[in-house]
């Protein structure tokens, strides 16, 4: 029988104790378990960040796979635990929009409120849910218990409010919603969204007042140093700097504006 | 049989090949080794900042968890390589104070130093006892080899001076030991002697001239970047802005002082 | 059977979502996989500095181990996607150098190039063969798959001009190639040759106008806060201060020289 696979995100970084504790957690309960980081580097207290963070990764996982996220402001407060059952995976932690991403690509079957202290640390701390709720559910639940034991279905849970694009006259309106490692631009305009927009005509794609033409298919196709637009890895529309950081030469910031337009038919684009 | 546990903890960063290595060997000794990362970024040369993290993290791993750490400033140098045997997990490392606060926690059956070069890789470097020493007799440990095979038991080893809080007329003076990645600003002062000093009576918490009224049974109880105090997940006195850093706020550093005080029985405090 | 080791060495750090991606590849070809990091800290783009890393890392593994190498500026360009069998090791990544140094000192056996799309993801994109290519080759290689069946043999690859010291009068001339966490200067003159030039008479060692004389066996040898020079666990000759950073000490960077000179016979060194 395959080892079962545990994913952790979390916003704990790598300094502290936090994120072994929940390992130990895990394996104390199930020494089968397989562990995978996704990260541990949000921003503290950023859920929408984890949730993008998820939305990139969860579906490389093979099916079954539990992911466990911990980004959780909240912790100890009225937001609810839970586990989320999808087609595919399992979701477990607070109820607080950190799988509102993953949600609009999995459809839930089964959301149950994390209720059953059978499944929790005999003593559950005021701040640390993540190693007293979360792991121990998630390794119980690697071990075969029913996500019904875990406490009852509720058919209501946190949803960020995911701004897609915008149309605005002649412009599709779009925002940076992350920034990777390398100073990547990624925007919350989908590659359907943007074929949807621009059918088969040329078009700019604007950041901070730097206008790019067109798509490229990879970085190899800009000059050094060069800025250049593409559809990232994730499925999104990015604006790079190939070897040298977009986020820097631009001054962009997550938040900041990316503007589509298609240039005047006639004459040179100007 | 379930695979035997290997955690390590060092201040060797993820960056370079260091850590690497030290699994490398491991596994070529014993390849069913399961390898959890403690952490890797414990501040260059910090024996007690490593002591510290282990302490908040070694007991959630399950009985028989041979936790491996290298924090070892004097490698090579007179300090010697032990591993330590307590009645719930194996300690192997330098013997410098790495494993001193652990072992106010768990009683040590058995301290081995370690000599036996049988168990050590063929040549043993200056500078990377972890990789030449510890690492392979962690991987020896694993596989069942005895703890007596690696050397003669020792009576002595290295305690750090682990301070805790004092007395002074109607205060109780602690310090600040940790500052974890949120700026949460962990005390040595344990639940219990908070509570022998306070009993049930109201108290004051001040850092900085910060003062703090009583303790919170969480962050949400507070209001959004207030301040407050409360038990943290390792069972000691916290202050902590709630999502903002009490570090950054305060000022704070490791080795400023935390005091408790009773405020006046009569009339508003002051 | 043991279950197969694949080492994963990046520039893509630990927050984004793409090393996660890259495992969750693998485990979904091959649940049994052992997964290690080497690092994800390559500095963005450093070929070099990863293929220096490797260098220092691979040889600790057990034989057989797969090691996925992605640092790859010029992903979805020309340069190939090779697997490289050695005596001991396979090596899977970009054809850019980042394995030279290791090919310095494993016989490549074989190098293929990666053609054969049915070992890669259904749809390749174009900014992250880390996933779509070189996970699924790493997956399927460790499941038992052949070398020749992932493409054709090549008999060029890139090799990085990987400069040793230079003598230069009476002086041996070489230069920092890497700076460690503690800031330790690594330099290029390996140990043989070292003792090659300096023979068993006393040498000074110059980085930055600063002369340190002979060599140490450890840090420990050396007065705290005090410079030495040693031959690091790597085996290359490096410059350290005790308990400090030689690199901030001597304000020195990659690529700056470092100077191995023969002391006049005849009286006191001056």
């Amino acid at each position: 029988m395959r080892a079962p696979i545990v994913t952790l995100l979390t916003d704990f970084g790598t300094k502290d104790s936090y994120v072994a504790s929940m390992k130990g957690v895990i394996l104390t309960i199930n020494p089968r378990c397989r562990l995978v980081d996704i990260s541990h580097e949000v921003s503290a207290h950023d859920v929408e960040e984890g949730a993008y963070i998820l939305l990139q990764a969860f579906s490389s996982f093979p099916e079954g796979t539990i992911h466990l996220g911990v980004v959780d402001p909240e912790v100890g407060g009225p937001r609810k635990p839970i586990l989320v059952v999808t087609e595919h995976y399992f979701f477990v932690g607070p109820d607080n929009g950190l799988f509102a991403f993953v949600l609009r690509r999995e459809k839930p079957e089964k959301v149950i409120h994390l209720t059953n202290t059978k499944y929790f640390l005999p003593r559950v701390s005021g701040t640390f849910h993540g190693r007293d709720i979360f792991a121990p559910v998630a390794g119980y639940l690697s071990r075969g218990v029913l996500p019904k034991a875990f406490g009852k279905p509720t058919d209501r849970w946190e949803t960020l409010g995911f701004q897609g694009p915008l149309l605005n006259g002649d412009r599709l309106m779009g925002r940076i919603v992350y920034i990777d490692r390398f100073g990547n631009l990624v925007s919350n305009i989908s590659e359907a969204e943007l074929r949807d927009f621009v059918g088969d005509r040329p078009f700019w794609v604007t950041v901070k007042g730097q206008r790019i033409e067109g798509l490229k298919r990879g970085y190899w196709e800009a000059k050094k140093k060069g800025a250049l637009a593409l559809i990232g890895s994730g499925g999104f529309l990015e604006d790079a700097i190939r070897e040298g950081s977009a986020a820097k030469n631009f001054k962009a910031k997550k938040g900041d504006r990316l503007t589509i337009k298609i240039p005047p038919m006639k004459g040179k684009p100007n």
